[in-house]
């Protein structure tokens, strides 16, 4: 039963101690929020309740020295939020890390999935 | 409230499909069968119950082309487990894969240590 090829993805956890974590989920949220300009709708872009992305965004901002997004309240659109420099920075070295990463164990990842018993494609 | 502070710690997970991964749960089980020639001697020292390490077992037999462990029923000791050739390949490679991306992602994990709000050593 061949199945459609699919590359392999190497998905990164950084744990700083067991409570701190960077990880894909919360990249992917860091850049949505970047682009929509709100929590609810990065979280909702992602199928996230509305309360999670915020327990997110919070756990963040707790663990880096500066706030990673800010949010302002009230105004004419209500609840809009913004990705700081500091969470622009985070998020760009976890791409960075991510990136690093995926070059440097190719190899090794094209060997595993050549021992797959339904191949996928490494390319 | 400095704690003692540790080395941040870079988990993968390799996805070739949503159902077939390799991550580090799946690596330590096959290094603890290896060693204690035994599945539920390995689940038990991970704090897996039975049942998930034989799970866990065959999700990996079935995705890999040869299995990664058999078993030996009967005999005077009963239940013995061995990590087969493949699984031998499989742990290599997936140990390998790790120790490469962490060492090309260092100075990214480094860079994001020292973000934190309470700074983790990287040595």
């Amino acid at each position: 039963m061949p199945s459609i090829p699919t590359e392999p993805k190497l998905r990164l956890r950084l744990y700083f101690s067991p409570d701190e974590m960077i990880g894909p989920g919360k990249a992917e949220l860091l850049e949505r929020i970047s682009r929509t300009g709100s929590i609810a709708a990065a979280g909702r872009e992602m199928g996230m309740s509305y309360k999670r992305a915020w327990q997110l965004v919070e756990t963040m901002n707790a663990m880096f020295r500066d706030p990673v997004v800010v949010s302002t309240r009230g105004g004419p659109r209500g609840g809009g939020a913004q990705v700081t420099d500091m969470g622009l920075k985070v998020l760009s070295e976890y791409r960075a890390l991510e990136s690093k990463a995926r070059s440097a164990g190719a190899e090794h990842v094209g060997q595993l999935a050549s021992l797959l018993n339904d191949p996928k494609s490494d390319t």
